[in-house]
């Protein structure tokens, strides 16, 4: 079935995962769908703002099984767009931060369909911040680094080592299979005492965090069984956290 | 005058500009506000989703130009939550990148003060994917990393040195008055024809950029008086910015 509504393409953040936690814009993009094509990591709830008309399909993965992929995925943003209209992808998080929204915003340009972003809120930031971690702070962290742990080739990125020698807040998505390398090239750098949160969940009812240092993380994540999807952060900054426990350093949060 | 609400500090990003790229959450917290403290970047419309009786209340800054110090913003939000009960402290982008938002909530616990935070869109992220630059993107970057040019002695994060050398995205927020110096950097690391947009007002009807090389950047963002607030993105995903120009030797281009 053709349809005579326009072909385009919006690419929408969903957030962390809480649903109020989506944009104003974003939740009035849902609206106006023809098409839904999301993911696994978005709140299912976020459909219910769709039009009763509107085609939900889940294109998302759990761990590696995927149900299409990137080129099917594409294929069928392109189809959709001609078939239907106006086709969003739903992402979680940010589609721009480690989410290949770049991929399906030029493949639909490839075929003259209108794109449109609406950036999410990325866990990178949003987690850690609703638990009380900014990934800044006067005196304590300049900077923020945000590193994938699942590169094109299912490899934690290079850019870690750096990161690991750097005076930055690191952020890591898609890490946790990767802890134990991560503690371990902490550990080459001499930073066996750097603060580390690992946070599952996040702005959802079921969010689960261990607070740390490099030398224990590991083993308190599998105590506390933390599974994926989780935001890794590491750096003082965690030190600030209501719940860091004073006795992992002699340091102890006094107002700036 | 005393009251009898309950004293509250909620933290809330409104994002880059853009009334509706603010969270809804953000949105509700606006409308549930006896007293808003808000920032000079902050989207004035926003404050007419609060309630008639609601106090609001401009402590921002423009330049150096500070209305109110930290100090007295801090106090100002301790006074208003125990005379008028629920105080929104409305800040552009994200409260906890570079927001000081750490050291209001601090200081609120202090006085047994209830905090509550709601994360907004960050400028590092959201401004550039407007434009069609992607922090990270398979095959050109695996991480970003978010750096101050403004630190808290006002100078350039000494963070930038080392994220001259790595393969990282660079985001630098407040740094478009020290442009000659972020370039020099990345000279002596060899990279003068590393890629480069500078955008200032974000996702607003008046936002303009520039886009370049180490090289150019300076003199073309001199050219179309780019101004502050500004991002500036450097990293070859500057590249995938639509109107960026295939030819990057004989490069010279403006956008809008």
């Amino acid at each position: 079935m053709k349809t005579n509504k326009y072909p385009k393409l919006t690419l929408v953040g969903a957030g962390p995962g809480d649903i109020d936690l989506i944009t104003v814009k974003g939740l009035n993009v849902i609206a106006s769908a023809d098409v839904i094509l999301y993911d696994a990591l978005i709140n299912p709830e976020l459909l219910n703002y769709a039009s009763v008309n509107a085609r939900k399909i889940y294109v998302g993965k759990r761990n590696k099984n995927h149900i299409y992929t990137q080129d099917q995925i594409n294929a069928l943003i392109v189809d959709f767009a001609f078939s239907y209209g106006h086709v969003v992808r739903l992402k979680g998080g940010d589609p721009f931060v480690f989410g290949r929204g770049q991929e399906e915003i030029a493949y639909a340009e490839l075929f003259n369909i209108e794109t449109a972003i609406v950036p999410g809120l990325s866990s990178s930031i949003a987690v850690p911040a609703l638990q009380g971690i900014p990934v800044t702070n006067r005196g304590t962290s300049e900077s923020f680094w945000v590193i994938t742990g699942t590169t094109s080739k299912g490899q934690l990125s290079n850019d870690l080592k750096l990161a690991a020698q750097s005076t930055a807040t690191v952020v890591i998505l898609m890490g946790l299979n990767k802890l134990s390398e991560i503690t371990e090239i902490y550990k080459s750098s001499g930073k066996e005492n750097t603060a580390v949160a690992i946070i599952q969940n996040g702005s959802l009812p079921n969010e689960k965090s261990v607070l740390g240092t490099i030398d224990t993380i590991a083993e308190l994540a599998a105590a506390e069984k933390i599974a994926a999807p989780a935001v890794i952060v590491i750096g003082d900054v965690v030190k600030l956290h209501p719940q860091f426990p004073a006795s992992l350093t002699d340091w102890k949060y006094l107002l700036n």
